[in-house]
């Protein structure tokens, strides 16, 4: 698999290359603290998706140029600073045992740390009059942190149906992949139309993106997240909503009684998914996934052919495939 | 004392009814937990120094304009958000005994809550081609998240000199006034070199407001923060820097123990503020305080007579001899 993620680089290796320098160099800060964050935080990324889904658009467009390259260092400022505001400690944290006082110490320094990433991301493209990007990265941090709290709202009454698990995923997952597309797009030169078409492109792949994730949690990843933890985090998705909906009344009161109260026992998470499974949730789940994949797809049949064209069909088709 | 707040705003008063309205519109959202979060905020907010600063600035530069009360929303926004974010749990709460898990669940929604307020703020000021006014709030956000830093910082190994003390300072506290008097500068339509004076003028008020703020710890205020509390956080303000350094190495090194390992103690606390009422550090900080606000009153000097600099000249005397 990781193979084919090498594969999907190729047209845009030395541009991925020269990013990793560029954005080095814009994280650089005199506050000792801060600055070793930042580097533990550099060491530690991971597949790099959202830099190439920039430079791919960039490339399907029109050509990358240097606000290429920016917009794809303020897209990863953008994507650090929630993932430390994300990882503050939360009641789930504490239910499953990751808690110190430290963590409570690291708390402060990952907001704080968080709200520099943002700044120094405004400031780079401020400082280079990008504005439409930052009219797309703005936007994207709206909609994130309204569906993140739509979900932390949701979580504590579980009356969830599949408009807002949908409303929920766009804004909180959707909205970055699409935003990725949009400033690849608008950094080529693309015309506003274009970079509409990438920003929808952009929020298929990332719904589908996030339903794959959430089937995870019912056994399909090869390694990664534990299986059940969705469901010990009370976080209602696809899979279980389908099922629910689906079931006579006291059953499904059962089922969210063991989700609201006994989420913390193994043997009732067990429960859960075996229950989604005999409902029929994943397959359900899957043909929705794949709805999703085929209207990317066709978005992607308009532009002219080109080695950027392949490179993201292929990105399109790992964001389903891949099984971690 | 509020009734020089109330004289202090008269020039400005309608202004300030409008721009409460307009603020009020601009945080609306669909997503009712967070519009519940930003009616709690807008009830319960303070004194409204910083529209003041921003209305006062664009009247003594130029005059108020539309981009005046845009700029002061922009400004409330990203105070409230940081607000929020420091409202985030960290071990000073867990040790005064304020804590439970459901502020850790609050934990999320003010961060979250924080970072909606932020993509407001900037979508409000791109959407309206505000910015120079972006620019002056982006170099603020990222000033205070490394002054904050490096405070947390500093607050592990409490080797700070009064170098240190006034470099977070003035990152922390006097960057968000400095911004409000540069957003109002450039809102006016004021030339660089004014916006860039106001921005100087509104840094040593800051300064300045830190400092009063700091002596409060001493049993300076009428109300407000229990005095010592700084100290019981291991916080080093000017007073006791003062105090240490023309200290022999013997009793320094006792106090510092003190403030290291027994704060949570009230008659060490009170130890440490008799040392240093005795060693002058109250008259020699009031003494600091006096000459940034001299240098400030300096900056308005040069500006023509008018009500709002009256106004203004009345606001930073407020600053300063406020005591709460």
């Amino acid at each position: 698999m990781s193979n084919s993620l090498e594969k999907i680089q190729q047209p845009i290796v030395q541009e991925m290359v020269e990013f990793e320098k560029k954005f080095r160099n814009s994280v650089k800060t005199d506050v000792w603290l801060l600055d070793n964050i930042m580097n533990y935080i550099i060491e530690g990324k991971g597949k790099q998706m959202r830099p190439m889904f920039v430079f791919l658009t960039a490339g399907i467009c029109e050509h990358i140029t240097e606000a290429t390259y920016r917009g794809a260092a303020m897209i990863e400022l953008l994507h650090t600073a929630t993932l430390l505001h994300d990882d503050v400690v939360d009641d789930a944290h504490y239910r499953r045992g990751f808690f110190s006082i430290n963590a409570l110490w690291k708390n402060k320094a990952s907001v704080l740390s968080g709200d520099f990433l943002l700044a120094k991301g405004l400031l780079l493209s401020i400082d280079n009059n990008d504005f439409e990007l930052l009219r797309i990265m703005s936007t994207a941090v709206r909609d994130m942190s309204e569906g993140e709290i739509l979900q932390l709202q949701k979580s504590r009454t579980l009356d969830i149906t599949e408009e807002v698990y949908f409303e929920i995923i766009r804004r909180k997952t959707a909205t970055l992949i699409a935003a990725c597309c949009g400033v690849g797009a608008s950094s080529s030169g693309a015309s506003a139309e274009i970079v509409q078409k990438m920003i929808r492109f952009g929020e298929k792949i990332g719904i589908a993106f996030q339903i794959k994730d959430d089937l995870f949690d019912y056994g399909t990843a090869e390694i990664g997240k534990p299986v059940g933890i969705d469901i010990k985090e009370k976080k209602m998705t696809l899979p279980l909503i389908y099922a629910l909906n689906k079931t006579e009344k006291s059953k499904k009161r059962h089922i969210i009684n063991l989700v609201k109260n006994e989420s913390e026992k193994p043997q009732k998470v067990a429960e859960v998914i075996d229950f989604v499974k005999k409902s029929g949730g994943i397959e359900y789940t899957m043909e929705i996934m794949q709805q999703y994949y085929r209207e990317a797809e066709e978005i992607l049949a308009d532009f002219p052919d080109s080695a950027y064209k392949v490179s993201l069909q292929n990105l399109v088709k790992y964001t389903i495939e891949r099984n971690k």
